[in-house]
């Protein structure tokens, strides 16, 4: 991290990630049942409102920066000024240095995803098309199967909130070092793109470059996965759950290695194998 | 069904729903592995771009039909005259009988999507909670446990897609009669809000109202699984999986029976007990 660096400010304003509540279960008892937090978000950039975030809260603050970078709606981290996170009006206010988006260019993508977002998928289609056309990944990075069973282990102890409560997903960045590969970021949330999202801010927060990392997620593997983690130019995804057809086909496409169904010592690579060494 | 109802003109454009491509897995053998297909589909509107949805394509009609409904951007199927789905083109050229959506509301609409559709939820954050505080529904309905087991049994069997080549969720909606609940619709979609959305378009096309049904899903039950759940006046709502804090307060709000973590002879009575019988 370089020493002159300018950090955003940042709130942080964290969330009781389970509420307990009671259910009445098939032996007619009444049982006390933790259940994930969701609560929804608006980010307000130079108080325009973008959107509403249905989220778990653990980093709302990377959650906010990742989303705009994602959504190409800021181009860097210096642009940020501010992130300010408040659970009383459930609002994230975010100042740019510049005091306004680039307006042509934000209403040109706010208008995109008018027409673009796809349900259940959350985020610009036409445009995430567009760039991943120009997106190779690294060829030279290895991935050993000593590693991947490490990070496997590893990652299983940090699945608090699914292991208490059930109802989110997790995802985690893992730097590709043996003999023990290092977990960066864990995150979970109701939804798996905004934990997704909320890596791709703590990555610009900590300076984190893709290219020596795997990506873990416990869900499956979407177009919309793939895509984010070659835009993050991230050569390894690694997942508990399976992967659709156009999941598999980005993957061929920006050379990604991709392996699904991680359980254990199980996993099938449906794409990038030369990559992977036994 | 009334004799004089005008539906409109749908084309049958379903697509192959899973594929095999081969992975290599921890034996280092090549195994063949089906994946469920996951394909672009953009709605048009009278020739404007409306969406683009990724979906499996079992029921691709329906879908855009159910998408077009919970969005508002109709409000009846009188309104449509035809849906035509391409996979040449991956697009669905609706017309509506006026020939125009009507300009200002649909702007409107879209204009508040733009600001609120949530990352992974893909729908109307703010219309969807000002609706929902006027949705009460029907408090004499009942479920019996007889009826809930029965219904359990029959679902399994429906879960084609998922049982081949996992990474999707199913819905269904299902009567809600003794001996044998009936399943109306199941659906499977790599989106569960797909899955939802198809089954609202069945419902608009097959006249079923919500009053006496039940709703399965084999997904989370988040806020806006509920909410789009108490739009369709559906009383029941069931899930093999677990709910979260905005799922739960929400139907508690509209007096929904929540019952999740239902599998074999196991569940959870999350909200509306008082509806269920044992």
């Amino acid at each position: 991290m370089s020493a002159s660096r300018l950090l955003p400010l940042l709130s942080i304003a964290i969330r009781p990630l389970t509420i307990t509540v009671e259910a009445v279960d098939e032996t007619g008892e009444t049982v006390r049942v933790p259940i994930p937090g969701e609560h929804p978000l608006t980010i307000y950039v130079d108080k325009r409102e973008i959107v509403t975030l249905m989220t778990l809260g653990q980093s709302p603050e990377a959650l906010v920066i990742g989303y705009l970078r994602n959504q190409r709606l800021v181009n860097s981290l210096d642009e940020i000024a501010s992130v300010q996170v408040d659970w009383e009006v459930d609002a994230a206010a975010v100042w740019t240095r510049s005091g306004q988006l680039d307006s042509a260019e934000v209403e040109a993508r706010l208008q995109k995803r008018t027409v673009t977002t796809g349900c259940g998928q959350g985020t610009v289609f036409g445009d995430l098309m567009a760039e991943i056309d120009q997106v190779r990944l690294p060829t030279e990075a290895r991935l050993s199967e000593e590693a991947l069973f490490a990070m496997l282990t590893g990652v299983r102890q940090y699945e608090s909130v699914y292991k208490e409560a059930g109802a989110v997903h997790g995802c985690a960045l893992i730097e590709n070092t043996l003999p023990e590969p290092k977990i960066l970021v864990y995150i979970e949330d109701v939804g798996r793109h905004n934990a997704v999202d909320a890596i791709a801010g703590r990555m610009w927060l900590e300076e984190i470059s893709g290219d020596n990392t795997m990506f873990y997620t416990t869900g499956r593997l979407t177009s919309e996965m793939v895509i984010k983690a070659a835009q993050m130019g991230i050569p390894f995804l690694v997942s508990r759950s399976g992967i659709t057809q156009m999941g598999w086909e980005v993957a061929r496409q920006v050379g990604m290695t991709v392996i699904g169904r991680a359980r254990g010592r199980h996993y099938q690579i449906f794409s990038g194998k030369e990559r992977f060494v036994r």
